[in-house]
Parts: C-alpha cells; sequence; structure tokens
C-alpha cells in the first residue's frame, strides 16, 4: 500500500480541544481537513456525512459529547442532542452513552474525551481483528463486491468490510474489489474508489443496479459489506441497497457476509424490524450538489430511506472481532456478542 | 391528462426529409427537438439516447436506413451501419431490415420512409392494446413501480409499462407511480417523472437501490417494466437494474410484469443467454455531462452495462398487444409471438 491507514487517518482529536476529521464531502475532488470544536459542529458533521461510518460516528459523538459538557451544556441535553444526529447506528448511541456515564460518574469532559479515545483505540484493534478473521474466513476469495465504504474512511482504522480486503493485500492475497457506485451519496464510487487507488488495491466501479448482473456472471467470489445496527437475530441494517446485493448473491449462489464490530449487535432488537430507518430529505437524490440544477422538478416527491434491512436469512457469515457468526445457521451472534 | 400523447410525440417524419425527434438528452430541463437529416445524423441520436426506448430506435432504424439511401450510399452498408448502432434491443435491426427489404424489392428510398411511418403507426396501435391489456390484468393494482422509462417518451404511442399506467388513468382509475432513478442516465428521474408530471399522475421517485426495501414495505401492488429483446423461453433483456428489482418482487411477493410489443420477441434466441448486451463508456458513470467535473479519477475502471437479462422464472407475465403471456407457466409467448 502505498498509503498506510495512519498516513489518512479519518478522525483524531487534537489537544487543543476539537476532533480533527478528513472532510467527506469534499472526497475525491479534495483531501481537506477540518477541525470540529463544539458539539454542533460534531452534530452538522454527522448530519452532513462529513464524518460518517458507524464505527466513527460512535467515537465522534462522544467527543461531541464532551465538548457540549466543556462548553457548559446541561449533560442530558447535549447527549440527546449528539445521539439524535443520526438514528439507526447503534454506535452513536452508544459511544453518546459510555461518554455521558463517565462523566455521571463525577468525571470531567476530559474523561469523556478519553472514552472518546477509547472507542478510537478499540475500533483500530477490532478492524484489525475483524480483517483478518475475514481474510481466514475467505481464503481462496481473490474477486470481492462491497456497497458502501467501509474502510479507512469510514473508521479509525483499516475498516471493517474493506478490513477483510486491506488484510488479504497486506498478506501478499490477490485481491480484487468491485464497488458499488451506492447512490444518492455515491460513498462508493467516491470514497471505497478512492481510498483503494490510493492503497493501489485493483478496483472496479459499477452502478448499483448492475450488480445483479455482476454476480451472476461469474466474476465475484464474496460479497462483503458494513453494517450500521445488527439485530439479535443477525437481520442487519446498512446503506440502502445492501438488501437488493443479498438478494442478488443469494440467486446467484455467491456467499454473502457482513463485516462489523461487536458494537453493532443492538440485543435490544430482536429482529430487523425494531431497527430505526432514516429518511433523509429528497435534495440528496435531485441534485448533485446543492448549488447544481435539478434533475427532476424540484418538488418531485422522493423517497430516499438512508438504510436498508438485509434478513438474516440471507447472510452467510457476520465477521467480528471475536469470529464469524452464521446466523443463517443459527449459530454465534448471541454468544460472541456476550459481554466477556 | 394535462398533455396529450400526441402533443408529445417524441418522434416524426417530416416532409423535407428528416426525423424530427426530442432530444431527450435536454429533458427535463428543456423540450428541445431536432431533425435529424442524414443516416449518420440518425445513428449518432441512437448512439447518444438523443432518440431510445426500444420502439423508437426501431423506426427511427428505418427512417435512418432511407436517408442513406437518398443520400446515395450502398444499401446493404448502410442498413449494417445503422442496425449497429445498439446493438441490444431486436427492434432497431428488424426496423432496418423491414426498410432494406422495402428498397431491395425494387423501391425507392421513399418505401423505406413508408416502412418507417408504417412502425410507427403501428407502435401507437400495440401501445394503445399493450396498455389496455395491462390495464385489465393489473385491475385493482393502483401502486405501481417502473424501471427506467417506457412512456410517451420512448415509444410514438403511450408506452408499454408507462402505457398500462396511462390507461389506468384514463380510464379514471386510481394509479401511483413509483419510479427509480435509473443510473447512470437517470431515464426514470429524467423522463419518466417527467412525463408523468406533464400528465399529473402522481409519481414517486426512489434510487435504484432502494427498490427491495419499497417491494418489501408493502407499497407496491406490481412492478411493470418494458423490455429490448425477449427471448424465445421468455428471459428478458431490460435496462440494467430490472433483474434486481425483479429478484426483490419475487422476495417480496410482488407481482412482476414486462409491457412489450411482440416485436421485441427474438425466437432465434432460445434463452437470454444468446441475447448480446451492449457495455458502454466509463464516462456515464464517471461524470454528470461531458463538462462536469470526475466523481473519481478519470482513469478508473467501470463495468457499465447498459442491459441484464431477466430469467423467465422471474416473470409473472409479458403484457402484449395481443395479450399476456406467462412465462413462469410455461404458457404462451411462442404462441403469441407466431405471425398472425
Amino acid at each position: 500500500m502505498t498509503t498506510s491507514p495512519q498516513a489518512l487517518r479519518a478522525l483524531e482529536w487534537i489537544d487543543a480541544g476539537a476532533l480533527r476529521i478528513i472532510d467527506q464531502r469534499e472526497l475525491p475532488g479534495r483531501l481537506s481537513r477540518v477541525d470540529l470544536a463544539s458539539a454542533d459542529d460534531v452534530i452538522d458533521a454527522i448530519r452532513t456525512l462529513a464524518v460518517r461510518g458507524a464505527n466513527s460516528i460512535g467515537s465522534a459523538g462522544a467527543f461531541g459529547f464532551a465538548l457540549g459538557v466543556r462548553d457548559g451544556e446541561e449533560p442530558r441535553a447535549v447527549a440527546a442532542r449528539v445521539a439524535a444526529a443520526r438514528p439507526t447506528a447503534v454506535a452513536l448511541r452508544e459511544g453518546v452513552a459510555q461518554a455521558a456515564a463517565a462523566v455521571s460518574e463525577g468525571g470531567s469532559w476530559r474523561d469523556a474525551v478519553r472514552v472518546g479515545t477509547a472507542l478510537l483505540e478499540q475500533d483500530v484493534e477490532d478492524c484489525a481483528r475483524i480483517g483478518e478473521a475475514g481474510r481466514i474466513e475467505l481464503a481462496g476469495a481473490t474477486s470481492i463486491l462491497t456497497h458502501c465504504n467501509t474502510g479507512i474512511l469510514a473508521t479509525a482504522g483499516i475498516g471493517t468490510a474493506l478490513g477483510v480486503v486491506y488484510a488479504k493485500a497486506a498478506a501478499g492475497e490477490d485481491v480484487h474489489v468491485y464497488s458499488t457506485e451506492t447512490r444518492p451519496l455515491r460513498q462508493g464510487l467516491r470514497l471505497t474508489v478512492w481510498e483503494l487507488q490510493q492503497a493501489e488495491i485493483p478496483v472496479t466501479a459499477l452502478v448499483d443496479s448492475a450488480a445483479a448482473a455482476l454476480l451472476h456472471s461469474g466474476a465475484v467470489d464474496a460479497v462483503v459489506v458494513g453494517a450500521d445496527r445488527i439485530a439479535a437475530n443477525g437481520d442487519t441494517a446498512n446503506k440502502v441497497g445492501t438488501f437488493s446485493v443479498a438478494l442478488a448473491a443469494r440467486d446467484a449462489g455467491v456467499p454473502f457476509y457482513v463485516a462489523a464490530p461487536l458494537s453493532a449487535v443492538d440485543v435490544t432488537a430482536a429482529d430487523g424490524g425494531a431497527i430505526p430507518i432514516e429518511l433523509r430529505g429528497a435534495e440528496e437524490v435531485l441534485r448533485e450538489d446543492p448549488g447544481s440544477a435539478p434533475l427532476a422538478a424540484a418538488d418531485t416527491d422522493v423517497w430516499n430511506p438512508s438504510f436498508d434491512v438485509t434478513p438474516a436469512r440471507l447472510i452467510d457469515g457476520i465477521i467480528t472481532e471475536r469470529g464469524v457468526a452464521h446466523p443463517d445457521l443459527g449459530l454465534g451472534l448471541a454468544a460472541l456478542a456476550r459481554p466477556a
């Protein structure tokens, strides 16, 4: 790899008192960093997807909470505000809750910062373990299709689904990635393609709707995607379109894997029906960017869910930092997710 | 409807000796017409999708051939050039072949024009019959999902899949359309949404990859799409992404229909494997338009098939001008397609 995860670093805490992030809205045109110096800065960055990825918004949430407390906001109020910035990823809610607990136990805002830092470190470690577990599980798979972005730009480490790809590359194995575009915000075409090109890993882009034909062509050995929230039964909420890819993979006989830390498992959700799905505005679909001409009438009705739920029956394995669960076989997720 | 099909008229022959078309590349921003006055004009318009839709490029092919012969080109050479402008739709090949036959039987280029005009008239008639057959088949279905554009802009008449919608609306039935965006060229968001809005038929847009979640939500009563070529067994080549929608519809228990004239049936293709699939350039995926900044590195590898093949096993019915075939039941397509 020409660019190591360390060199890119999608988010880091700086001692002056801010969360420094890569502004993912600017990629691939420009690699620019921005310092989030208040709770509102963090909330805005999460809402607008300047910072994104389930793991990253979890630690960003802890830092956002810390900044709010530092600035004198009532802890419960700021916790609620930050946790509500995006509803689907369980990691955001958990990151804020852990930071709030550190403060409510008599700590200061600096204790909440320490929670954020620990979450970043845990993320790096989890990604490395997920990558290695996936590398072993998918030994022999050289051609991998993924959806959305789950790599260096979505985590503090090497990523989850893309972590498997980086682990393969680091081990000297052949690997070629097919990246869907991932409409409407194109995290696949803008981010996954970009970060794999930086790492000199071969990548081919395709529009989301071409995945079914590609999977049936025999060109793909396995599908690996990330997760924003996983229900206790293995149903997985992830970027909208994941469900379509899973249906096509099953129909084509291509194994379909989710790669995610166990922090993405929400044991309080019995199945996918209990996971809230964020609906976003029409503008994301109707315009390329806020300044561009609309692609359809500005008042066009648009249904724009950010996520969908892939049922466990379509998932061949969930690759976690503690090993691979097989929800389709009724095996392992609950046991893996149990606190050590 | 505030705008009748007659008022829009996607293509018509003008006596001065040109095919006048709506330039679909300019929609929905501008409704502009352009006159195609030579075989090269027609070929370029077909290649760049200024004129599109299986039926429309069939008649355009006949006119393009006529113009080439008028301008002194050797008939077999111009026939081959025009027929090769896009490989997947069988109607293009057939339109050119019929026009060429009229000339080779001792006719002049004007006889080829007459073939084109007859194809346009046949198209209008076929669309009306398909619309009515679909309206009866889908009685009670008020919420219809479609993919790509198959309406007034894709035919000389009211369209195929959208013809069913227009027939419902004309009969005073409630109908609401969900239109996928249809990447990369967005025929759904740019064209289907636009023409339904002109007709004051309620329409909701969604990105292609959201179709699976929508179909599972219970919001859709039936899926109806068009076809570029149908094999003898019912396997159907249509705009890329159709296959994904068909898989999701079957999984969700929503009936999936193809609406197309019998001229789309290629009896020489035993199944979908015999249908050539056009691969288009990377630019369509990498840039919004030729002048805009690339969404990924300009040398990014892109797999960009224009069509995919939906297997007959996923198709509940093929709505034609002679009635509805049920290929999943092994019934009817061959009998319907047999010359009267």
